[in-house]
Parts: structure tokens; sequence; C-alpha cells
């Protein structure tokens, strides 16, 4: 499971106690949402883990593609329509997948409409015997997302042509999307597979909806395994009992070192293979947080802004700045020391056994714990604050853990520093010029 | 070639004319670096793109290895080791290695020491058929790195088990150092390739030393147009006229805005291949100015904090924090216009031509600018201060025009904010730590 530990020196701090205290008529509406089991209420992203028919639906649709011919899985989609899937994907299969070329199915990731990989998906549909190799999943809220509607008729266009007509190719599309969305409407009246999202969960709370669930099954990862950890941890993470709700101690530590002028959260990852899992998080926490306007509606320009960082490769980047540097952060780190493991030849084997003998024999686990608990000493030692996030292993169960329990932080957390978790007004900025320079009347 | 593109009201502000002006007493002090052609000043590293003996050296190695065989260059190193390297091989090869799983050579990083990481390479190794398909380079400065030394020990015991014996695979070996280190006495010992480092280049200035130079030749990359567009560049990065001297530009909007409570500079880049690119110059701005002691050996905790961000695919995850939240960044938005094109069909040809209409017939690349002209108007909108820089292309000659701009502004903006830019000692904080639970002596 996973666990979570904070400066002690807290608990003796009257004015974090009384914060922490205050979470508490919070969690008891959060309980209120879950026991109600529909989708009404903003936080309801939180009914998703226990959800049977959702399963079900998401279950017979994979089984439906599942094959032993499947090569790929494009999942085409932005922000919060990828990136949990793309946390989860890169943690267990995907982060060294340039390693293991022939280990299939995959997913690939069509993001943002960059003509390069368009250009590189064109010269790797060449290599496709035939549709049951590929499933393409086209995953939009709205329906309107234009770099997602760009590269979906392209790489559709791209297969067609490849496997000679576009009949070919429609019956391995899905279309994801909010039932009254005109996606969903076009897609149906096309004959195309669809899943439905739920109205009021936002693409940052869905990575546990079929926005999920759907790719990773269809890969073979246990998403039974990944709701069970997401709904144990809830319980954990609505409990009344702040000694043991995680998300309301995280959340009240964020909100205490940003009174206290720490402006950005680093989530600093000891294992590589969770850059994507920060990466999720950091729209998590941007976008719920980072608002212009207060719940009473004063302009604020609240936020934290979220950076990711990895160690130890990091150390050797950013160290020098997070330990002598401006002293606005509060850190995150996260580790699990299970993992495969490799040891350091004993010193009469070694190639170069002189240069730092200190690592001979030593496993390479040992070598990353030690260097995990001596960065967090130096931490200590320069007075900076820090919170540590320890998971067990990393696997479906801990991934579907840290995701709730981090999903619940943040609606506490916006309660904690007076903003809505749920609404991103300013996004429609850019939109709004970009549509205007499209359709040629520039203001 | 590359083009700065800043506030044009600054033109009209006294502060920021009287700091760009302060410039120029520096740019002599780096035109007699040029000049003096040697290594022996902290700013040394600007000799580099013109030291013909150095490129003759790299070549010639690079000669010695390259092949039609050679499928892997592992490169072990970790910071400035290796995120120059991955810079350049990212932008024009690696960064969708996935969808290229055919093409060869790939180079593979070996940065942290990750037991997941080793053991999948373990299981690529088995795939080698012979040692000519494979280089390893070991990239250590100081020679002592130990997560470096760790992962070059397994590595090379895992090729040789592989191959029979370790005989086989270090003739395929090259350490690149100090000339004073001890990995370069000891690679000599064994009678390793090796390639020299100039003693006073740290790792954050180093790309156009050997670190960078002999991995990409080996590959087929153009160093010669990597350092002509360096070369270039630096000419205009040294000159007193501030007009045309993009280094002394930038540096001095960075430090315009910082002391207007900038504290984030945002790198924000709209081609994804460019990611990498971010990550070195967050060691370069990050290991640069943030101190703890100013030049005057006050402690003043400086520094600014960088960040990577990716168009438009961000615009879907932070975009919300960072148009409506704090104003707290000053972004660098960074891109390119030309690059491979594809266009969404004709409405006729589209599968969902209903669905955001404008895009149909579109092509990808105008879809991209109207989105990176949409956003850089809306930050103006927002009154949010940002800079552009335009690259020509994505090749060698704009990336190392681009790098040893960076660079450039990074001394320069040490000058302006009162630190060392070529230091950085507060890293040995965590490496005293882990280096006393290594050895059972913790405090």
């Amino acid at each position: 499971m996973v666990v979570l530990d904070y400066d002690k020196a807290l608990q003796n701090d009257e004015n974090f106690q009384s914060m922490l205290a205050s979470t508490v008529q919070y969690s008891g509406h959060l309980r209120n949402v879950i026991e109600s089991g529909v989708y009404i209420a903003a936080e309801s992203s939180i009914v998703l883990p226990t959800d049977e028919a959702l399963l079900e639906k998401v279950q017979a649709l994979a089984e439906h593609y599942k094959s032993p011919a499947l090569r790929y899985h494009v999942v085409i989609g932005i922000g919060g329509s990828n990136l949990g899937t793309k946390a989860i994907y890169d943690a267990l299969y995907g982060y060294a997948d340039v390693l293991e070329s022939a280990r299939m199915p995959k997913i690939l990731f069509a993001e943002t409409t960059s003509p390069d990989w368009l250009q590189m998906f064109g010269r790797l549909a060449q290599t496709l015997e035939s549709p049951e190799q590929i499933i393409v999943s086209v995953i939009s809220k709205s329906g309107g997302t234009s770099e997602t509607l760009a590269n979906f008729e392209i790489i559709v266009q791209t297969l067609a042509a490849h496997f000679g007509e576009t009949a070919a190719i429609l019956p391995r599309v899905v279309a994801i999307t909010d039932e009254d969305s005109a996606l969903w409407e076009q897609a149906g009246a096309l004959g195309l597979q669809r899943l439905p999202l739920q109205l009021p969960v936002g693409g940052r709370y869905s990575v546990l909806s079929a926005v999920g669930l759907f790719p990773l099954a269809t890969i073979g990862c246990d998403i039974v395994a990944l709701r069970r950890g997401a709904a144990e941890m809830r319980t954990l993470c609505v409990s009344d009992d702040t000694s043991e709700n995680l998300a309301a101690q995280s959340a009240t530590v964020l909100a205490h070192y940003h009174s206290k002028a720490a402006v950005i959260n680093d989530n600093f990852f000891f294992n590589p293979q969770l850059e994507s899992l920060g990466k999720w998080y950091r729209q998590l926490m941007g976008e719920s947080v980072g608002k212009q306007d207060s719940l009473s509606g004063e302009t604020v320009h609240a936020g934290i802004t979220p950076t990711v960082s990895l160690g130890s490769t990091d150390l050797h980047s950013v160290g020098q700045l997070y330990l002598g540097g401006p002293k606005d952060k509060i850190t995150t780190f996260v580790y699990t020391q299970k993992h495969g493991d490799v040891a350091v030849p004993a010193a009469s084997d070694r190639v170069l056994p002189e240069l730092v003998p200190i690592i001979s024999g030593k496993k390479a686990s040992d070598i990353m714990q030690a260097i995990f608990d001596g960065t967090r000493l130096a931490y200590a030692n320069a007075a900076l604050p820090s919170m540590t996030v320890m998971l067990d292993t990393i696997d479906e169960y801990n991934l579907g853990a840290y995701l709730q329990f981090k999903m619940n932080e943040m609606m506490y957390l916006g309660q904690l520093m007076n903003v809505n978790s749920f609404d991103q007004p300013n996004v429609e900025l850019y939109k709004i010029e970009t549509k205007r320079i499209l359709t040629g009347t520039n203001s």
C-alpha cells in the first residue's frame, strides 16, 4: 500500500493542526457522494472505483478487441484524455519501450498535432498486416478538441489508405466521450464503438473512467487491481480520522507551506518510470488550484506550480538550485525500493575496481536507497520542507492507490485554498484567439 | 538561424536599457577568451566550437567505430554528461524511437542506476550478434560519479557474459573524462579508448566537447554543422552591439522580470521533439544561477526555477495555471514552423466532418501555428511577460546555434544576478550524506 510520511514537527504546530482538523467537514461530503453512487456532484469521480456497470462495459469491449495479433493501441487524446493512461502505461511497460521493441502490444499516444509524429506514424502504418493489429481510441470529453480531431482524421486516413478502404478501419475505432457531445452522436451515426464518460467528471479526474480503463485493459493491464487500490485508498482518504487520511494530511502540508511562501511543489520521483505519473499530477494540481478567482469571487491569482524531478538524475541537474537556491518549494518525494534487482560486481570482478570502491558488490537498489536517504537528509539539514510517499511496489494496485490519494488530496487542497478544484475557465483564453486566427477573423 | 523576439515596450524602460548596456563590459572578456583559444578561464567552453584539434580527434575515433553493423551506442553518464547529447539526439531522431524500432543506430541513455532499466538492457543484450553492434561510452568529468560507474560495471559485465569474455567488449568501450582523473588513468592502464575533457569546462557547458560530439558523430549526426551553428551564434553573442547580441538581450529580459517577482522561467516548446532540449536548459539555468552565495560572498539563495512545457499538450494541462494563476513566471516560447507536413482531409473526405469543421483541409503545421500565435496573444492580453525564440528549422546547425545562445545567456545572467555561473557547491551536500550511508558511518 501507499504510505505518507511528513515532518512530525508539524504535529505541534497549532495552525497546521487546526487546518488539518478543518478538513473533516469536507470528508463527510465526500462520503455522501460515494454513498449516493451517482454522478451529480463535482466530486463524483470518487464514485468510479466501485462503479461495477462501468467495469463490465469496459471489460466487454476490451474482450471484443483483445487478440494475440494486437500490436498497437493508438490513444488519440490530450491532457485529461491521456495523461492518466500514459502514467500507468509508462510505469508498468512504456518507460523503456525502446529497449523492448519486440514486446507487444504497445500504446502509442497522439497528443498535440505534430506533423513529424504523424509522418512517422504513417511509415509505421505501412508495417501493419491486418486491421486486427491496431485499435484507435479517439478520446475527447467535449468531443470538440481541435488537436484530437485533427490527429484522428489524419490517422484514420492513413490507415484507410494502407488497408485499401475506410470500412476496413472503422470497426477498429472506439470513441470515448460525453453522451451529450456531438462526437457521441456522430460516432453513433457512423456505427463506431463508443464508451460514455460521466458528465461531471473532469478530464484530470477521469483516469479511472473508460478514458484510462479501456486502453489499459486491451493491452493486458489488471484494471481490477487498479480499481481495488483506488477503492481501498479512497476509504482512507474520506475518513474523519485525520491520522489515517493521507489526502487530508498531504493537502494540509501543501497549504501550510504555501502560506509560508512555497510557490512550487516539486514532485521528486526516485523511480524514473514514474515520470509520466508526475506529469499527470502536474495537470491535476495545475488546473485544480491555479485559479484567477476564489470560491467567493475575488480575483486572487491563486496556485502552486507543480514540477516533476527524477532522482538521482536531477540531483546532477537542478539539485544545486534546490539545495542552494530560493526556499520557495515544498517537495514531495516518491519512491519504492521494491523493483527488479541487479548488483555491481564484487571488486575482484570489476573492470575498474579502484573507482568508487564503495559500490563494489552493492545491489543497485541499495545504492539508490542510499542516494534517496542521503538526499532527504540533505534537505532536512538545509531546512527545506518535504514529505515522502512510499509505494510498496510499482503495480496496478499501488498505482491505483496513488492516483486516488492524489485526486482526493486536490479536492481537499481546493477547499483549503478557497478555490474551485473542478473548473478551468482560463483555458478558453487561448482557444478564442486560436479560433480567430484559424477563421481569419483576427481582432 | 535562430531569432529572438521580446517585448518592444522594454526599449523604453530605463532600468532595462541600463541593465542591457551593462552587459558590454563582459562581452569584451568573452571575446578575449575566444581569441586566446585556450582552456583557462571559467568561460572557456566558448572556445569549443572552433577547436579544430578536438574535432579531428573526435572524428578519427568516430570513424574507427562507425559501421553499418552498429545498432546501439550506450551513453553512460548523468547530468552534464548526457543531457546535451540527449537534447540533440531526441530532437533529430529519438523523440519517437518507439515509432521507428527498425531505424539504427540508436543511442541508449543509462542515467540513474535503475535496476529495472538495467534488467531490460540485459534482455536487449541477448539480441546482439557481435560486439561491432554496440559502443559503450562511459562519461564522467570527475571520473567518480557513483551512478555512472555502477551502470558501467553492470553493463560491461552483462555484455562480457553475453559475448563470452570481457576482452570481447573492452575494445568497444570509450572513456570520456578529465585528463587528470582516476578514470583517465585506470582506463589507460586497461587499454581502453579515451577522449579527454577540458578541465575548466563544467558538465553543463560541455555539450560541444567530446561529451556530445563523439556519441552524436558515431550515429551519423552532422557535428560540423552543429559546431558551425554554435560558432556563428557565438559571434553575435559576444558582440558589443546589444541590438544583435541575443544572449545579452535574453539574459536581461530574465533578470528584469526576475527583479519583478518572476521566480520561474517556463520554457514552452511548441515542437514536442524539443522536450529534451528543455531538460538540458533546466540544468544549465538551475545550476548556473541557483546559488546560496553571491559573487561577493553574501548568503542570497538566488535563483530562477526553470520549467519545461510542451505546446499544445500542456495548454490542456497547466495552461489554466499559467493563464489564471500567480504571475510569477517569465515565459520563453520556442518554436519552428518548418518541419514535415501533413494535412487534415478536406471536409468531403473526413470521417467526422461536422466536428470542428474549421480544421478541414488545413495543414497540421498551420493548425499548430494558429495555436502558437493564439497562445502568445492570450499571454499578452493577460499581461504575462514572455519572449519568443524562433528556430529556422530543427537541424544540427540551428540546434548548435540554440545551445551556444543559451550557454552565453547563462554567462551574462550570472553577471546580472551577481552569482558564479560556473560552480555547483551545494550538490556535495547530498553526496556526503549518501556516502555516509553507503559506508555505514551515519552521523
